[in-house]
C-alpha cells in the first residue's frame, strides 16, 4: 500500500527489487491511490485490508511525507502478520486493535542496513529500505535481526465519536470509490439504540437499513458497511457526489424519533 | 473483474481471502474500471477477455448492485472455463457464444455456505462469498459441490444491430481508453458489402481500413478492432473524446457507394 | 509496460495469453499509464524500472502507434536482461546505458509467426505478438530463435541537456504522480558546481537541497530524485500541479550567486 499512483513505475521497481531477494514472493496490490502524503488515509485502509491476508504475509505500507528526514522506519508484528514501513502512524488502527484483543505486538527499529539496498537515495525508501526489508521478511529473516526493539511507534490522533445530549456526533472517515461515506460510528455506539435520525449535512435520514436493495435507486440510507462502520450511501449513486461529503465532514446520530 | 475500482483496497482483500484458502493461486486483475453498476459494460469485458486464459482458469466477475438483496449468485462452468459471481447477467454473452458453439454449460446457484466466509456482510459478497468459492473452485472443488445446478441464469438484453432499408444500423457497446468506439456491428453483418457509408454522430467515413496504418494522423476510420466488431476510431487520437460518441450511440452502415 | 490503461481488460488479456504458454511466470505491472503513444514517456519509464528487476526477466514494452503497418518488431538482450516490443525507439535509453557501460547488447527482428497466436489483428499485437513471444523466452527459448538478428533498433533523439554561458539549459523529462518534475539534468552536469541558481517557469531556486526535510511545506526545492536527475519540487505539494510545469519545459541553471 503506498500513495505512489500507478502512473511511474515505482510500484514495479518496488515488486523487481522485492523479487530480486524472494525470488517466490506473491505480491498483491492493497492500493497505490492514498492521497499523497496522507497517513491517516493509508492508516484506516491498512486497517481494513490486512486482517483478510494469511498468517505470516508482510505488509508493505509507504505513505511517507518525511522520507529523506530523521524519521525512524519501523518493522513491526502484530499478531500474526508482518508491517513494514516509515514510523509515522500508519500502524495507529492495526495497533489499537491488538492491543485490545490482546494480541502480541513487536516493533523493531530498522537500523541494519546490510538488508537495505547498497544506495540509499533521500526520496525512495519504498525501493531502496522497505522492499528490499519486506523481501527479507517474506524469506524468513527474523523480525529481529532487522534492528533494535522499540516500544514506542509513533501513533496519530484517530477521531473518535463524541457524545451529544441527544445521541453521538461522529465524521465521515472514508469515502470509497462508489461515493459511500464510512464514518468512525459502529455498533458500540449504534447498537441498542431504536429510532433515530441521522444528519449529513443537512440532510435527514430516519434509521438505518441492512442493504441498500431495501430502499430505491436514488434514496439515501445510513447501512452499517462491510467493515462494521456506520456508512452513508445512496442507492446505485454516489452520496459523496452528490452531497458533497469529505473526509472530516460530521455526521450527527439523535436517538429516538425526531418528529 | 469488478467496478470496485482501486483506491480503496477492495481487491487487494479479495486477493487476501483467496490465499488464506489457495496459497498458490496466481491471480490476474482483468479490469476493476467497471463503470459502477454497469452490467452491461461488464458482460462485454468479461465476454472479450476469458477466452484468452488456460483453460479451468477460475473467473471472478462482480458487478453487483443487487448486493445485500435476495439475487442469486451463481458458479458455472463455459466450455473449460469457471466463472463466479452475481446472478444478474454478466456471464449473457459468454452464455451465447458457449451455446452457439455447442459447448458444454452447466450453472450453479451457490447455496452451501460452507464455503463462504463465517460472517456475511451485506455489501461485499465479493469478499464474502465470491473470493472463497473461487479459490475453493481453484483448489479443485468440484463445481456441484458449492450448490444446486439451475438452468436459468439471467441474461441481460444485449443490443443487436437492426437491418435497414440500405444497410445496418448498430449501435456502440464499449469506448476503450484510446476513445476507439467498438459496435456491436461484425463481420456476419459487414463481410460481403463492397463498398459502403458508415455514418456516426453526423459524420461519414467512406468503407473500412485494415489498420489505422492506412490514415494520417487525425483522420477518422472504420476498422475491425482486435476483438472482430467494427469499431470507430482516430489515428493517434480519441474518437470517443472528439466527437463525443457514447455506449448506445448509433452506427449507420449504408451499402454502395453514396454518391 | 504499455500505454493501454486499465478500464478495458487488455492487460489482463496479455496476462492470460502469457499463462497459456508459461504458467509459472510471475508478472508484474511496471505502468499501463504511459500517455497514449507517447514513446519518449514509456523510454523513459522501462529505463527507470528495468535495472531493479532480477536477471533474465522478460520486459514487455508495448507503446505501438505503429501497430499494424509495417514497423518492426524486435526483441532484444541488454545486459542481463530480455526485452520484447515494437521497434521504434522504447529502448534507446537502455541501449544508451548498455553501450556506455560495454555490456553485450543483441537484437532480434521478430519474424517467425509459429511464436505468436495463430490469427494476427491488425491492432492488438502484445496480445497477438508479445505476450506470446515474452512468454516463450521466460520459457527458456532462445533469443534467437524468436527471429533473424539485426544491429540497428530504431533509437529515439533523447533531449540533452545544452550548455549556456552562465551554466546550463535542460528540459522536464518527466512529471511523477506527486507532481514532481524530473530534468535530463544529472550529476554529470551539476555536480562541482557550488553555488547556482535554477529557474523553471520565472521562479528562481537558490541552490539544491538534498532531501524534502530541509525546507518547509510549500517551498519550492530542487533535488536529485532517486534516478539521480535533478528533479523540482514542492515539499508536500505538487510543483507541477501549482506552476504548471509540463513534460518539455525548460531549466535554467545559472553557476555562482546570482545577486
Amino acid at each position: 500500500m503506498t500513495d505512489f499512483g500507478l502512473s511511474d513505475g515505482y510500484i514495479g521497481i518496488m515488486k523487481g527489487v522485492i523479487w530480486q531477494i524472494a525470488p517466490q514472493a506473491q505480491i498483491a496490490d492493497l492500493t497505490h491511490e492514498i492521497p499523497p502524503q496522507d497517513i491517516l488515509a493509508g492508516a484506516i485502509t491498512l486497517a481494513r485490508c490486512a486482517p483478510f491476508f494469511p498468517a505470516m504475509t508482510v505488509h508493505l505500507g509507504v505513505v511517507d511525507p518525511g522520507v529523506g528526514t530523521s524519521r525512524r522506519t519501523i518493522a513491526a508484528r502484530l499478531n500474526d502478520q508482518l508491517f513494514v514501513g516509515p514510523d509515522n502512524g500508519l500502524l495507529t488502527l492495526l495497533i489499537e486493535k491488538a492491543e485490545r484483543e490482546g494480541q502480541k505486538v513487536e516493533f523493531i527499529h530498522l537500523d541494519q542496513p546490510r538488508f537495505w539496498l547498497d544506495r540509499i537515495s533521500y526520496s525512495f525508501h519504498g525501493r531502496d529500505v522497505f522492499a528490499p526489508v519486506g523481501a527479507h521478511l517474506a524469506n524468513g529473516v527474523p523480525l529481529r535481526d532487522l534492528g533494535t526493539p522499540i516500544e514506542n511507534p509513533v501513533r496519530l490522533a484517530i477521531p473518535k465519536p463524541e457524545r451529544t445530549p441527544g445521541g453521538w456526533r461522529g465524521q465521515v472517515l472514508h469515502v470509497d470509490h462508489f461515493g459511500n461515506c464510512a464514518t468512525n460510528l459502529g455498533e458500540e455506539q449504534i447498537s441498542g439504540i431504536g429510532q433515530m435520525v441521522i444528519d449529513i449535512k443537512g440532510r435527514k435520514i430516519h434509521n438505518m437499513v441492512k442493504s441498500f436493495g431495501e430502499r430505491q435507486t436514488g434514496e439515501l440510507i445510513a447501512m452499517f458497511d462491510s467493515d462494521g462502520r456506520m456508512a452513508i450511501g445512496i442507492v446505485n449513486g454516489s452520496a459523496a457526489g452528490l452531497l458533497h461529503i469529505r473526509v472530516g465532514d460530521w455526521v450527527e446520530v439523535m436517538t429516538g424519533s425526531s418528529r
